[in-house]
């Protein structure tokens, strides 16, 4: 028999005896600690935990308990199991339309195991392609980073988000945000990571002379850019070759990326182990 | 009454269940877990835990427990708790003289809170300090770092060693060595960190023209130059001033902050929460 | 009898020649080449030159010739020679109030040799001050930062601006922006550059427990927050000190090193050699 | 008719009037600067100057004249121009013979432009494969870095070096070195820079959990790691590949990539504009 794996999240200000809180809960309740991870940002603690159950457990039981639990505790917990069910995703964009088209295409083919339940735009540039393909649109009009980050949180609550697939989305997401969906968050970004992880990195490889350039698909995490690296792909490029025309092959290359990545992850895949993604051999 | 707080660090190679088996015990044992950080590099598992007890505890009979379950799960394991017992210290040093010399004059006017047991140096350069100071000098003649590695374990074991003091030491210390000592490695890097992180620290600030120059006593974390800042001092420099005139000025301020920091370890006042080091009120 | 001493800056598109026909010119003209740095970036050619004669030189036949040779080469020219009249200053601001008000308060009291005749804000935040002051103020409209660059340098060609400060603007100068200024662009850092160069200075050190914060007053260059440092200064902080407060002293110390560096630039009292900041001893 | 194109390098204690010296020098022989770069680390000097002559010039005049200057100012001057005759060629190396064993082989089929003089290695370990290949080989006993570097320096003046390989070469060379050697030290670096530039780059590439690796030949400049990329090449990586797999392909890559460099350098196919290497198109 298959064990069933729980993995919980459980994000709010720090304080002592949190650990020991989720931590005794998932022993009473028969489970054993497989990973564990806490990080505190600004007295901001966030913990991520997979508890491994070998007897039969009651899901719906667990899930009820450790939500009281978070109450008393005053601390925001999520938890999250594995299913062939198919996911839903929310696409955060901003103004580069080929990612996102890229993924729309699929999804019309249906060769996505999952259904686009949302797209949200820090803008309203890629509206009319969300339009087109019949998909509910939200632009984040709050320029708040906190406050557009808690209409995040509550869009992906009221659509039961699994994955969140930032598709050339320009804005930084802060720990408050990325610790409440690990290993749930795909980004695409335009370079052969750790190489060039700022916001310019076409014209940064470019004035480097740089012969190789690539893009990098990999899950987000608190620290920009250097999250698990899912997929990298890269071409030539030569010193003639303009900027225009790097950037070109580069967005092309970028959306069929953060695709394979998307794919991979909706039919559960990909493992993470210790900041490595591996791609599971079945 | 103080509640028990015992330390855990687990060192070995890394396999599924390793979390689960140690903390099964933590709890099976009555502790909480208040900390608990692990890391995998190359295959290494290295964890640190903290697990505190409300009931009294049987340290002894925990500890041969948990050597037991080291025993089994084929894992390095050690045990740690705060006593107000003089502690053990181990100096490890290259050539440069100023730093040891300034902690064994310390010593000598008995206002370190610890016994120096031994001083290991990576040449011999240093001897006749030791010598003077009667106190044992270890020369690494190995040069390979995993089991030159080795050789200073088996020291830290024989002489019981609590602290180390990493006194202008200019070799790396692997994670393999690091983790079996959590916040228990003070360095001194001549830079205030995380400027000029490598090992030209004063060429480059002179290089680039700082006109503030300082130093960093800092607990060391697998991560070279990363760990806890413990404290950190600072001069003024005129770009007049020569790169040996700064090096002069910097070297007797490493000297005074690493010993401050010794000093401040040993009498129990540094915690370490969330990678910042803490002066304990009282 | 003092050398007469020309500065050249020349920008424009790159091409073969260009440095040989004004360094041809200098020849012709009687000059001697002290110091030449050219770099190119995206196409972009930009030289600075310091030619001395020790004739006398006729300054304006020097600057039309120069000006007729530019036409030719279709190149951006202009040059710069030192003398003690008052300078003409621009200051560049965002929303921070401090270093604006600091500067002011200084010009009102008729300690800084200079007029500031120009202020320049990325929004409207700071307007109120500067009418106060009675002092122009002119807002960036302009999004593309082309051409919100071109309207800068126009303004500055406009009020013939000697020196132009950057009193905590938070957006990015060009290449081609800073090259028609070398060493006449000052900018103040929140931090003890090199160490947090990025836009959340205060947080980053907050964040990695540095025990020293400081700030940077730094002649601006193509490389940003890596320009000469003028003056540094630091204060202590404390494990227990809010990111608030830290933020508070930081900003008092950044108004006070920013306005330290312009009196002392706009008194000749500095001199940039090999991207070092010297104060004159005379 | 093709004009005659001489470089310069100028290198020595850094004082005033220097540039103006030697660009006086050029202008009063009828040159034109097409390039001039200057630079200063620790009050040393170092200039390289490209001068074009429309008219022709006896290089051998020149030459004298020049040496005389340098006397008279006490700078060490080298000049080069561009021939098609044979180039001589020091390879220098530390441990790994992959690189060396590839040149080697490469020179023994004549497919190299050039003659390999001299095999320089900072241990003997390589010493039995330069006698086979019956070419001298010197072992750098000097472990200080100025007195091995002007043993380099002696030897390349001795053999007329024309082009310095870095086969593997794990020394660090100081500006007073590379400089007299502008554009004409080639080195290879195991990873696709600028990602990865220390001494353990497949290490860090495998600990990071790169997809893609990669090595990079390049000119040597002051600046580590960071001169102008000649070519980048690189292959695909599983998680499950293990790090001495990784080195395996890396270092087969790192001998074809150093050797097609090579190979381009002595046909005279490279050409340096601004930090990036063309490929002449004839």
């Amino acid at each position: 028999m298959k064990k069933t794996v729980i993995g919980i999240t459980v994000v709010g200000k720090d304080r002592e005896g949190i650990v020991a809180a989720f931590t005794n809960f998932v022993f009473e309740n028969g489970g054993n600690i497989e990973k564990i991870n806490q990080n505190v940002i600004k007295g901001l603690f966030g913990m991520y935990l997979e508890a491994s159950f070998t007897k039969t457990v009651d899901v719906e039981k667990f899930d009820s308990g450790i939500q009281l639990l978070s109450k008393i505790e005053k601390m925001d917990v999520s938890t999250h199991h594995e299913t062939n069910a198919e996911k839903n995703i929310a696409i955060m964009v901003t103004k580069e339309p080929l990612c996102l088209e890229t993924i729309l295409e699929a999804s019309k083919k249906k060769t996505l195991n999952g259904i686009i339940s949302i797209i949200i735009g820090t803008e309203k540039t890629l509206e009319p392609i969300a339009k087109k393909a019949k998909i509910p649109f939200v632009v984040l009009e709050e320029t708040n980073q906190e406050k557009a980050e808690e209409k995040i949180i509550a869009i992906c609550k009221k659509y039961e988000i699994d994955l969140i697939v930032l598709a050339r989305y320009m804005k930084i997401l802060s720990p408050n945000f990325v610790w409440r969906y690990p290993n749930r968050i795909i980004n695409i970004h335009p370079s052969l990571l750790p190489a060039f992880p700022g916001a310019l990195a076409y014209a940064q490889a470019y004035e480097r002379g740089t012969k190789i350039v690539g893009v990098t698909s990999h899950y987000v995490t608190e620290n920009l850019d250097q999250g698990p690296i899912i997929f990298q792909d890269s071409f030539k490029v030569d010193p003639n070759d303009t900027l225009e025309e790097i950037k070109a092959k580069g967005q092309k290359l970028e959306a069929d990326t953060l695709l394979k990545a998307v794919k991979m992850h909706l039919e559960n895949k990909l493992e993470v182990r210790w900041r490595k993604v591996h791609v599971k051999s079945k």
